[in-house]
């Protein structure tokens, strides 16, 4: 199911990019996610590249010298393509022979003479572009806790609908408002109805809402009426990003009966602009959530040994914000949950398996997210609805502002990050974005 | 808003290809819609290709023989393409421009002595590819008589819910699963819960359904965060098709809360090969539905006077159905439902400015649905959850047999057309699709 632990993850593997060895970078060299960029204020193509440390290592330089040769002629060729379409349709076999590859590239001493500095462009001097171009976007909703909390405050009298503990309920989200890390957020303007209004009105949303979320690309697909297998369902997972599912609350209240929230969320959506690998998440796989007892099992195809065995990943995810105020005044942004993607009630391969049980064919970059990462604790609340309880406990900010939802020139950045006891540290990089007006 | 009536509308016109002179066809030279065709059983690169009576021309043929000389470069670069795309992103204006010339090329007597049979394909001998790649697709639920009896079923206390009538209510749908006419439909496997099970199971959809829907191109997009004004919507409008939105209600019926339909819909959607471009429609405009007294009026971001004067468009629309038991004994399909697109509650250019209201970008080739087109008359419903009660009333066709919902073997053909005193009839041609087990 997840590919196996090798020597691409030995932690004792330090690289020539100096800061990739830095213990808590989120680059070092057993991560080495897949991106896309060019250089800022240029007409560059677009190129893939590859995080380590604060660089990237840029795969057209490395084709154009020789350094991808005797890789399969279509790795050579997705490599240099202009985003990561082709790569993630060659699936994760090949996306592990290129792992090897650029783990030795990267590796110190120098395997090859003719790798240096020049392949490598500073994070700094780079625009991150969309990592792929995506076809079909579905969000999950994936955590209990979050529908548990989210449900008392939209239905207090029926918080958990009966079909949550049986279906791994989503549904489709919009592509093309889809946008890498760094990009303003522009305030929607929608219908609203407060409670006490006779009818809506049309307007600024006043309820604007991040939501922290894990994003799952689709490597090879699946033909149209081809179901797939508990079992098989990770083949088809080509990596990882962080999704914030931008929402505006007082749009969704009034709109998303009966057929679900549609322009309360596809304004926006921000991804990171790295795709960590299944591959490179190995070593952190754990059991699926331990179901409460009285829980239903999950049906016989949304189940299997291996994916409750392994069907987890322990990515510790976080959200911060940054207001206007706190940035001029030079305060840090203040981190307001942390989570743990080890709470959602359902596996990644079962959300992958329940979307294709009907037939439903998955392309290659399509992406799955994962709904709202939120915990049972205090403080790990992945979203503002839940933390606020949509709004009537607002947080305080350093500057001593109080925030119900997101104001005019607050920054939202996500983190995710696996740490565990023997391994090089797995991070994601960031995923944030600033509210404009 | 609506292109304005002009000589390529002149009923007089008559083509040098005689099967578009009979006055049943759907394809009369007035038509003119377009498409992406190959020889069947050929390996010949799709191209465009535009419907005139039961023959094809062949636009890459026309191309390379000289007939699309003078027309502006971009214009002749997209229609030597594969797909639409280049040509809806274009935009109506140079929709307009191919139309005249097209119009020239097969009027009667011929114009041009280069014209002649061998630019033309049978339509028995072609096989017809989706139009366009289709990046987003948005279902809408615009029929307020479809949305009430709907709702009777599902929510007895609770049919027509309070936002109805204020906002165009639409969800995602699902692109990768979205088929040409004539391809066949696989009965999705999915949980369903009948009322009276403790737990539901796994398996084939008992309640497969058809709806009967128009679908609209987008032509030229708009960017991330700007709006569309209602006036100017037309404006992105390229062309109209059939659409079958096929439904498993009984999948739908324990999915659907709180998000909305995602596997009871996603396993396919079928559309006609041939789009009708907003130009041919241009003279059966008609009032938008008059809303019943007592109704509020629309929010100002979606009320115009033009708007209600010509924002609907009066196209007959209806479904026959054909048994496998009815193909064996030769007995024609049988006619289910008859129905008008001037019964939607929404129109087309309030769809489109609400989609957009809140900056959400739209595509060259995004494909808008409007929903299930029923009237308010017995026999104008477009599904058979309303034709059957939720299969409490089945029917019954020709050969004897009951349906209350789809059976194995049964093929689902919906036609859509205009008519009208002193305009020729404009058709969509057939939106057909045979379920199999």
């Amino acid at each position: 199911m997840s590919s196996a632990i090798n020597a691409t993850h030995d932690p004792n593997l330090r690289s020539w990019v100096e800061s990739a060895n830095q213990p808590n970078t989120d680059f070092p060299i057993q991560n080495l996610p897949l991106g896309v960029f060019h250089r800022r204020n240029s007409t560059e193509y677009p190129r893939l590249g590859v995080a380590i440390g604060d660089q990237i290592l840029d795969l057209l330089q490395c084709h154009e010298r020789g350094l991808l040769e005797g890789l399969p002629e279509d790795l050579q060729a997705a490599c240099v393509d202009s985003n990561l379409n082709a790569l993630m349709a060659l699936g994760n076999l090949a996306a592990s022979v290129l792992r090897q590859r650029l783990s030795e590239l990267l590796r110190s001493p120098q395997q090859d003479a003719s790798m240096n500095p020049n392949l490598l462009l500073p994070m700094s001097e780079a625009e991150m572009l969309l990592p792929a171009a995506i076809a079909d976007y579905t969000d999950f909703y994936a955590s209990i806790f979050h529908a548990t909390n989210v449900g008392k405050l939209f239905r207090p009298d029926n918080p958990l609908l009966p079909n949550y503990k049986y279906v791994p309920i989503a549904y489709h989200g919009r592509a093309s408002s889809i946008m890498v890390s760094g990009t303003n957020i522009k305030r929607p303007n929608g219908q609203r109805k407060p409670p006490e209004a006779t009818a809506p009105s049309f307007g600024p949303s006043q309820m604007l809402d991040y939501e922290l979320e894990i994003g799952a690309f689709i490597g090879v697909g699946n033909e149209l009426g081809e179901a797939i297998a508990i079992d098989q369902a990770e083949d088809y997972l080509f990596g990882l990003c962080l999704v914030n599912d931008w929402s505006a609350r007082d749009i969704q209240a009034w709109e998303y009966q009966p057929l679900g929230p549609f322009l309360a969320k596809n304004f926006a959506t921000t991804i990171s602009p790295w795709v960590v690998t299944t591959e490179a998440l190995a070593p952190f796989r754990c059991p699926a959530f331990q179901r409460a007892a009285g829980d239903p099992e999950p049906l016989p195809y949304l189940s299997s040994e291996r994916d409750r065995q392994q069907g987890g990943i322990a990515i510790t995810v976080e959200v911060s914000l940054c207001s206007a105020q706190m940035r001029e005044a030079g305060i840090a942004p203040l981190r307001l949950s942390q989570g743990s993607f080890q709470q959602m009630y359902w596996t990644l391969a079962q959300m992958l398996t329940h979307h294709a049980s009907n037939g439903c064919n998955l392309r290659p970059a399509d992406l799955l997210a994962s709904g709202t990462i939120s915990g049972a604790e205090p403080g790990s609340q992945g979203c503002l609805l839940e933390i606020t309880q949509r709004g009537s406990q607002p947080i305080e900010l350093p500057t001593g502002e109080q925030r119900s939802f997101l104001v005019d020139g607050d920054e939202v950045i996500l983190r995710g990050y696996c740490e565990k006891s023997g391994y090089a540290r797995i991070g994601f990089g960031n995923c944030q974005g600033r509210v404009t007006g």
